[in-house]
């Protein structure tokens, strides 16, 4: 398979080249919009099928990317973009979990009659057009169009430059599963062309674009939010928090602590700051320290917490208002839990928060006053994920409080509408 | 009582001033967020009570704004301002059916148990602050305020200037209301300036106000959604539409037509183009015709709806895009209902459309396939109305599909969060 960059002509060559990809993304849309779970199931399954049977073709492409971006990608980047065989079969197995979902479009969310006799039945629909613009993981082109699909939205994608071809013959096999179906291929875009200039001419298309998801690093998203004039489902920092209240259990203290800050420390899920009340930290910190230095976790506390532990470092200001998204921890000890609700509030970013405690009001008292999405008690902050909450994939996590908060799969791409019926009535 | 506008200095004092008042609108949504409904419900009784004892005051001021204002307003604008002590007393009553109305907040909207014991619930929270600026009805400001504080929100309410006196004198009412309760004076704030430049000052404050709502003519609307750094809930036109299907019962026909387009002609929910199939157009079209002409309305039609009743205009293609307002209807001729659906998505703004007919599968495709807000079978388009669906008050509609879509009540101005209770899970 040769892919062909589209010609560079002046941007107003782009331009109209990106506004036909939104008037074919816009009537895709109306299709979608009707289409039968049965037909968009069909299409996952049989796009998951050609990702498998066109793995060659696939990894090729990705060969070819790794070989064009050369020697200058570091470790991380390459390890995103690379793909192999078992991220293929990865792939293809996500596109049957997607089909494997509930169907969101057309379900009743509420029905009632008023006294008049007309009956009001608000009903899930597509949003219409959804623009995805992200880096280089070339598997997000099959996880978008995906949950696009399934949730009746047609999807434009704009994947990072250093996945070009590798997105292009993941769009290839999607585009198979589509015409097995029926639906149409423009269902799923991809913008043809490494242009950067093609996402400032993407997020001006109001009429045509309802919503954007941008997916990768906080310039990314800087850059989206600023630009677009188009409504943004975002993702900004998770600064996240556990709290170890004075009535903690120690055992489920340290394990949701280790768990929370090291399982993995660049998910937006992992705890930055350990909060814990002054009255347990000299019996509880020794431990949960122990166990963090075991896992190589560099440590930066306020005095208290160096009182319990010299060779915990110093914490400066910025430290409890930084995402590390690495192996370190900053630690504060806190007079109960209003200062760590205080806390929390200050300097967090209303993500994802904890609280161990075996008091039920410290419980209750902490799920109402944090303003964050997900807010946990006696669990790790890592269970802030799409797929730990039993929706299926997702899209991402939203941080802003519109629209969608929290883990965003196909229930949160929709809107609804209302239908209304009547027997004739008019209005007095 | 004296009503001072502040100092006019200079536009960073402005700035200043209304910093102040955004970090106090966030601190008291932190207090509103945990409110109990009974001291929300004792504010707004309260408030209902303080606006009828100071009816002599409100009156005074409105006298005062309709001076200041002079000859220069239009009769429909001077109607808008003026209050009366019927006026007076709708708007108390308005106070005490928000009062009445379910509170939202802390509802759970979904809860399920994950197979790791983890316990799911999406509850309802607030969305903050809501900025809510609007032209020149007094009563826009008891509206707002009392559906913000319903659902948790501490609002921050820009009126027209020629209610400026009214408006204040309005507010002082609520705010005696917010007293009796215990509940923060900040929790409604007006902008105490005149000056058009606060307007702008507040559509940049993205980290003090989490949602703008503009309430006026399309002008007002264009500027704020322009202007904006903060996500807009907006109602743009209303070109709604009746269809009057091959299998309509005429008597229904006959009833719905009249009432969409006449019972009043300046709300965003009048009819503003009749389509009507050709099969019974000959048959349906002069008594429709009839009624429109003898309530005064002036019709433009096609070609085919003109060979029926040569007294109709002829219609030119701005008519179909065009939202009048006014007693005057566009009809248009059309060959069945893929027809009839294709105008609407053509020429319709997505907010209120309407099918006249007797057969279920006719109505079941009008209803899937027009993409509007509010889709109604065998009733008046007049009924797109918060308070008709039984959402008690409403701060609006909502032409978007984002957040929310159709009427805007207090169940709308709110978000989610998630509650998750474990007993020491940690991911593995």
């Amino acid at each position: 398979m040769v892919i062909r960059p589209i010609e560079r002509g002046p941007s107003e060559t782009l331009a109209t080249e990106l506004a036909a990809m939104g008037a074919r993304a816009r009537q895709a849309a109306g299709e979608l919009a009707v289409a039968s779970t049965l037909a968009k199931n069909a299409a996952l399954i049989a796009a998951a099928a050609a990702i498998r049977a066109s793995a060659a073709e696939i990894l090729a492409a990705n060969d070819r990317d790794r070989l064009e971006a050369g020697a200058g990608l570091s470790a991380a980047l390459l390890d995103r973009l690379t793909l192999d065989a078992a991220r293929i079969e990865a792939m293809a197995r996500a596109l049957e979990a997607v089909a494997a979902l509930p169907d969101p479009i057309g379900r009743s969310i509420a029905r009632w009659t008023q006294p008049n006799g007309l009956d009001f039945n608000r009903v899930r629909v597509p949003l219409g057009v959804i623009a995805v613009i992200y880096e280089s993981r070339p598997n997000v082109t099959a996880d978008a169009g995906s949950l696009c699909l399934k949730s009746g939205n047609a999807a434009i994608l704009r994947g990072g430059s250093e996945s070009f071809h590798s997105s292009h013959a993941i769009v290839a096999a999607l585009h198979r599963g589509l015409a097995v179906a029926g639906l149409p291929e423009a269902a799923i875009q991809l913008v043809p062309t490494r242009d950067r200039a093609a996402v400032g001419i993407l997020l001006g298309m109001d009429d045509a674009i309802d919503i954007v998801v941008p997916r990768g690093g906080r310039s990314l998203i800087e850059r989206v939010s600023a630009e677009s004039r188009i409504p943004v489902l975002k993702h900004l920092d998770g600064i996240c928090h556990v709290y170890v209240d004075r009535a903690a259990d120690p055992a489920k203290a340290r394990a949701i602590v280790l768990n929370s800050k090291l399982r993995r420390t660049g998910v937006c899920g992992a705890m930055e700051t350990l909060l814990i009340d002054r009255d347990v930290a000299a019996d509880q910190l020794p431990g949960i320290v122990e166990d963090l230095w075991g896992g190589g976790c560099a440590l930066r506390g306020d005095a208290a917490a160096r009182a319990i532990d010299p060779r915990i470092e110093a914490a400066s200001e910025a430290d409890w208002s930084t995402e590390y998204l690495d192996a370190i921890l900053s630690i504060r000890v806190v007079d109960g839990i209003d200062q760590a609700i205080e806390h929390i509030g200050h300097y967090g970013s209303h993500h994802t928060d904890a609280i161990v405690t075996e008091d039920a009001a410290a419980a209750d008292r902490f799920l109402a006053r944090v303003d964050s999405a997900i807010v946990l008690v006696n669990a790790s902050t890592q269970f802030a994920d799409g797929g730990e909450f039993g929706m299926g994939a997702e899209i991402g996590i939203s941080t802003g409080k519109l629209h969608a908060r929290g883990p965003v799969g196909v229930e949160q791409l929709t809107s609804y509408k209302y239908h209304v019926r009547g027997t004739g009535q008019v209005r007095p």
